[in-house]
């Protein structure tokens, strides 16, 4: 505590600061260039103008100000009216943070204050300069990819308990605990600490949610971008990790975790391997398109279709305007479907959903794998303590339903003995309390999905109509088709991507009007609504174009129509999948580039672009040594604040679904994904190093919600790959006329089999093509269906070849879901959950520590008679912690772990 | 210690016993009649005649005889060459019983010898009269159901460490631990105390298998069956549990679970809620019999059938000798199907997917519930590492291969230098040396299928052979089907019965073949085989009758041939349904009352005799004072040893199946799952009280992998109900008739519809009946089946119906399928495995215990400065165990604790 630094408050207009600025570390530090900074608070706090001299000015905690921003918002209203109710509100936020933060230091912490910020550190006085050490230790020795715990040794670890200090491996007291262990400790200390002038809530949580306070949060380790060789942790992860330039490396997935907390960290490694698993199953699709490719020319009725010689006459695709055609014409789409619907993707759906449940079992593998390393084990505890904090929101509505209570049982009480077991349910919400909330997200539910199907009837209605329009021109009728899909189709993709952004938001808001009671269920919930809307969203006008497009047309003589005059539409020559196809790639490539450009990195940049421009235009109340290098936490409060990881996961869960669901009739959509990812990878990595404040180090042991979402979209995708397969593509109609009706086993005559007679003069009045310019004289037509011909006794019903092209599909349907879902079980049977070297090795720790406990017991009873060896300790860190066993000194290889571990046995 | 009760050795033959036999107590404890007996090790010793010297009898640990029985088996051969050796085994026997009840001597534990037994006894000198106590305290308290713990009270628990003994509420050092934790402590030292002498073996396990001792069984707590009035957990446990008397009462499972330990109370409480969930199902499944009764008026097909005015003359149901035949005949059955075959069900079989899942879902609960109460949260640690010790087998294997590979790599090293990765894979068995075990598996169990195929074969040979040659006695041509139906059924059902008996011991020997690891990994696989082979036994000759039979008919005039003039058999005229339910039911039944009358009841009942008479014929060395009452470990000795659980759960888990697979097909088997399970439990119970040795009490948190086999049969039956509605019974043809061929909506002209023409004089020459009495001139004959008519283009084809019905049932697997397993993924989802009383009183507890020790550490440091006052302790008891907080004394209840632990939080 040198004398130079005392001054903290003036700190900011101090000239003496760039002597203490020599010493980079100090910036971590505080002032006393000793105690490590774990945690930053910050609030708003508007400077008092000369004409309001009360209030204490001079009261050592009250004289905080987040410098321009907090000016800024609060300065637009500086009628005196307004700000005598505003300073009294100010006083009392003043009052409860002195409250708050004098319970801090009751608790142990240290704080010292800043004309900006205050910092918080966690007790234990002598501090070290730990990650200089760990920098200088590590630059040398991982020169490129720091791979500091990830060589397969491990530490002997233990719950930490102060009782027991004695058998740890503490070597330096302070660089015991690592970064993010203490602001984990820090902010547990925050969420606990009570403040009873703010209505007796519990934490900083509550304290930012009333805006007494504006933000915390731990500070990032350094610049990630300064040009000296001095690493730090932010640093090295800038440098191979979260740079485009970096993409053919590994993750440092343990660096990451150091550095982030296991929450970033495990969602880092899911991606990683995500990644990872596309890759060989984008090397298949890329061959089951190829094979398409190549086979491309031995397709027998492809050939036939683009055959001049046997022509079939078509009917025609619109009342009136429109001609017979020539089925030939077709041509182009037939080829093309090929590429997509042959039977090798039939073996690549097959393959897809094992490749899904492989990779979710990999998953709980490589989950188990980190969390043995990461000493994850044995969190469900820590995991439920966390989940009974109430959110203050919850805590708010209590309170209102209790005031009213109250109010109402006075009056009750008066009037009759009110029933006793009301109480219990007095002090949380009940199913009473909560039914305007459920009713109104199952309404606004409903109604969004009712939205989004309506604008997919409304696509197809603009379809019809446009296409009906163009028709009638000669110029455009040639590419008719083509325009309204492609028009089509991007309005769909806006579409999707404008309710994308609304949906998540009234998620939000729905969710918080459900009042849920803790942090997890908030997140729980608010995922699955999120989910649920944004599913429906990108997947309901594919779901139309796989499965209903083209099936409710009727047949000539008997159309359906939607309007007056207009058709429903039917699906190219070719089958339905061509458009399906064209409707997957461009849907998922232009989520993927426009999410990923415009609001990943172009959003990000404006609204930096933008703050960057208003400080300039508005210097104000700028200090004149405003150009001085800005202490971190300075730096750190200009970044964005983090805010969860749940738009990552959705845009990657999205993703999963269009890799898994109907692969059947796009091949190449893992390739698309894979470079996608690759990129993806890199662009949250630098968002979270570059342009996020530091996030709370938050341990979880799995990943959530999101891996029972995970596994529903892979058993979903079972049935709609079955579905696809059987009734979108052509492939059962194929093989049931090879092996049934074919005369000699070949597909020769497919198309004429597909194709169903129209008597033309049976056509309705009116609907006849005017000026029809065909060559020759049309008696019948030709319509794809299975109908019977009009010479048959009951002209134009189903024909007995539709019933048994319609068995053979369904029961392909049966066939396939239940073949997969077998295989996927046993897949999922075969592959342990847990590693087997992982669980040999938790059994070994297990024992080593029994036998080591044991002998420390044994020990104990011989030295009983010598009493109070070991009244060690203070400070405040009774948590878990990964600590080092002192047993074994120098031989954690598992190898001599293991023999250590039964020579223990025998003792 | 009286000096009256120190020459335990010949205490058998002493006339002092009566003195001490007074105190009843006293059977219960060691002589010294303080300390409490714990466990029995029993061991073969053949007492050695006057010509045999040698040895030494003076010793003090080698006079033991089991008394008849020992000497019954060895004195078969009393050769002097044979004794020769026979000693040397003897000695070497003894010997590594010394060694192996010296370690356990310095392991803690007491050990008493007797002419019989050793006591074996937990260490802590002063014994109290713990169950005398619990006794007089619990006979006026609970009269008849006793409820000491099931009385929602729970005091707080915390796994118990001898460091923090001053923490727990240790009223009485002896009763702070009950019997069944007092067993499992000594089981555990006896499971871990190695025996050098042995080949290094470790614990009782590897030395009851190498015959070294014969048996270890903790004692139990008395006579059942005592006249008196004093009153023993046993006891209790007869009266009010094990009697067929108190069927109707409730299981006193934690009377269960205290006396006999986790697993078997798991079982008990399984059983009990399978069998109340039971309850439900019973009637909805008497109400569908009964809906088919009472609407059997008004089924219209089966009135068609059986009008007498609209005759379908019907093609012969066989060649030559078998007559046409008038449909209205088969009157009678097609009645009776409508009882099982009606659309209620379907809704039936739908009720029962979920009624599957939710009790899947309530046992979770249950299980949550149990481990909550009976402190099994924090359990998987322990059973990790019981899963640690190897099998004695295993060992012995392993040590086989290290023999042989210590010569073989003697030689090598010689030769060559023997790759280094070798070493790690020589004291395990690898994949090479499993081969063989493995091969011979899959080979066997292949094989027994295969047996088990050709058996069902067998019987449908048979059926048709029996049918055909009765068929040609015009006395016995009535009754044919009956005949040979319930022939036939009877031939499965002990075919059944047998092979299970033996598939079961196949599985046995199968696994023992395999040498599996661990203990827990040889149970395992052992249900996994074993379930597998009785599966198949007991349900192949179901899924035939279900889906095989009558499919591979033919037609008339181009008939399916077993053999030469041996037709395929078909289905009666009201469809295979009835015929699968009378094998249902048949098998069903019988199975369960043979099974539980002669091999549950029988078997054990002749073994007793059996072993009384031999008793009584061989007199031999019986001791003069015979009659004198027997110590409880003699009586004990007498008793069947325990085999563990997997026969009570197999005989369930098959039963669940007759429960889920069929039920659509015969609702009432509920119904008779139900009976005969209120009559199992009771059954289960008096063997457990009665007849077996007292098992240890092992603790476990689950019932394992037979809730996998569970959950995967309820998987299996919705597709198996699916396919039942859809193929068996008549419903979809029902539904396709009256919705898309009947002129009037109704079911008028179903059966004709169903029944195709066959043109008689295009018979197969020497097929047609001979002699045919048939009244009328028969042209057209008709046949069960969707076929063209002869006048059609292609006669005898396929119809359209055909393929139009096809589609349907396939359609109904389709949406069945997926509709239940999403009602089923619902409820699974919406019933939360925890029930949230216990999550929150788990929640409650945790942080009780946390204040709680923040509290003591608070304490701690105040009194930091008086050392070592707590240096208590000894014994041997650092294993957990449940543990009543000291903390609120008194104030047990949820809701004390719940305020309590508010209170704390504030601190």
């Amino acid at each position: 505590m040198d004398p130079e630094h005392l001054p903290v408050i003036n700190n900011y207009l101090d000239a003496n600061e760039p002597a203490s600025s020599e010493a980079r570390l100090s910036r971590m530090h505080f002032h006393d260039n000793q105690r490590k900074v774990d945690y930053v608070l910050a609030y708003h706090y508007r400077k008092r103008g000369a004409h309001l001299g009360h209030g204490s000015p001079g009261h050592s905690l009250a004289v905080i100000s987040n410098g321009e921003t907090g000016k800024e918002r609060h300065g637009g209203g500086p009628g005196d009216i307004e700000l005598g109710p505003l300073d009294a509100l100010e006083e009392e936020r003043r009052e409860q943070r002195d409250e708050f933060e004098h319970n801090l230091m009751a608790a142990g912490l240290e704080l010292e204050k800043d004309l900006e910020m205050y910092e918080i550190k966690a007790g234990g006085s002598i501090a070290k300069k730990f990650s200089a050490i760990l920098q200088t230790l590590s630059s040398p020795l991982q020169p490129r990819v720091p791979e500091h715990s990830n060589n397969r040794m491990k530490n002997l670890s233990y719950p930490f308990s102060r009782e027991k200090m004695y058998l740890y491996n503490i070597q330096e007291k302070d660089a015991f605990f690592d970064n993010a262990t203490r602001s984990r400790i820090v902010h547990e200390i925050l969420k606990r600490t009570a403040c009873s002038r703010a209505n007796n809530t519990m934490g900083i949580n509550s304290l930012i949610a009333n805006n007494i306070y504006e933000a915390a949060y731990p500070l990032h380790d350094g610049e990630y971008d300064s040009p000296g060789d001095d690493m730090n942790d932010r640093k090295l992860l800038y440098q191979e990790w979260a740079r485009y330039g970096v993409f053919y490396k590994f993750q440092p997935i343990d660096l990451i975790r150091k550095y982030f907390g296991e929450k970033i960290g495990l969602y880092f490694a899911w991606l990683g391997l995500y990644t990872s698993f596309l890759i060989p199953s984008s090397v298949i699709g890329v061959i089951v398109f190829l094979y398409g490719c190549a086979t491309i020319e031995e397709d027998i009725p492809s050939k036939e279709m683009c055959d001049h010689q046997n022509a079939f006459t078509m009917c025609p695709l619109c009342d009136k305007s429109c001609d017979y055609w020539n089925l030939s014409s077709a041509c182009g789409t037939a080829r093309a479907s090929h590429l997509f619907d042959n039977p090798a993707t039939v073996f690549f759906s097959i393959f897809m959903a094992l490749w899904a449940t492989m990779f979710l079992e990999n998953w709980k593998r490589l989950q188990m794998r980190l969390g043995y390393f990461w000493d994850l084990t044995g969190i469900e505890e820590e995991e439920e303590r966390s989940q009974e904090h109430s959110r203050p929101e919850y805590e708010t509505k209590v309170r209102e339903k209790l005031l009213k209570e109250s109010g109402k049982s006075a009056v009750q009480k008066l009037e009759a003995n009110s029933p006793e077991d009301d109480e219990d349910d007095e002090d949380k919400l009940t199913w009473k309390d909560r039914f305007p909330g459920y009713l109104m997200n199952s309404v606004s539910i409903l109604f969004m999905i009712a939205l989004t199907f309506s604008i997919v009837f409304g696509v197809i209605v603009y379809r019809i109509t446009t296409a009906a329009a163009l028709s009638l021109n000669k110029a455009t009728r040639s590419n008719v088709r083509v325009t309204v899909t492609a028009t089509a189709v991007i309005i769909n993709l806006v579409v999707i991507l404008i309710l994308d952004e609304i949906y998540g938001a009234v998620a939000k808001w729905l969710t918080k009007i459900e009042v849920p009671k803790t942090e997890q269920t908030f997140e729980e919930r608010l995922i699955l609504k999120a989910f649920l809307l944004k599913f429906v969203n990108a997947y309901s006008p594919i779901f139309y174009v796989a499965f209903f497009k083209g099936r409710f047309v009727g047949r000539p003589g008997s159309y359906v129509y939607v309007f007056d005059g207009y058709r429903m539409e039917e699906c190219a020559p070719g089958g339905c999948l061509m458009e399906l196809c064209i409707q997957l790639s461009i849907i998922m490539l232009g989520k993927q580039l426009i999410q990923n450009n415009i609001f990943e990195i172009g959003v990000p940049k404006l609204k930096k672009l933008f703050r960057k421009l208003k400080d300039e235009t508005e210097p104000g109340e700028s200090d004149p040594d405003h150009s001085k290098r800005p202490e971190q936490w300075d730096l750190d409060y200009s970044l964005e604040p983090y805010t969860g990881l749940t738009p990552e996961y959705m845009e990657m869960i999205i993703q999963f679904g269009f890799v898994t669901l109907f692969v059947a009739s796009f091949p190449l959509a893992p390739v698309f994904a894979l470079l996608n990812n690759v990129i993806e990878v890199r662009l949250d990595a630098k968002k979270f190093v570059t342009e996020l404040r530091r996030p709370d180090a938050v341990r979880t042991k799995d990943i959530g919600i999101w891996f029972d979402i995970l596994s529903g979209i892979g058993k979903f995708s079972v049935i709609i790959n079955a579905f696809v397969i059987a009734v979108t593509s052509d492939f059962i109609p194929r093989l049931v006329y090879q092996y049934s009706y074919s005369h000699n086993g070949t597909l020769h005559g497919f198309v004429n089999h597909t194709l169903s007679f129209f008597n033309v003069s049976q056509l309705k009045e009116g609907t006849q093509p005017e000026n029809s310019q065909f060559d020759q004289e049309v008696q019948f037509c030709r319509f794809k269906d299975y109908r019977e011909p009009p010479w048959a006794p009951n002209p134009y019903e189903f024909s007995k070849q539709y019933w048994s092209v319609l068995s053979a599909r369904l029961a392909f349907v049966i066939i396939f879901q239940n073949l997969v879902m077998f295989l996927s079980v046993l897949v999922d049977w075969m592959i342990p959950d847990i590693p087997t070297d992982i669980s040999d090795q938790i059994k070994k720790e297990k024992s080593l520590l029994v036998d080591f406990f044991l002998k420390e017991e044994h020990e104990k009873v011989k030295l009983a008679d010598e009493p109070a060896q070991r009244s060690q300790g203070g400070g405040n860190r009774s948590r878990r912690s990964r600590a080092a066993s002192s047993a074994p000194s120098g031989r954690s290889q598992p190898g001599s772990i293991a023999s250590s571990g039964s020579q223990h046995t025998n003792v």
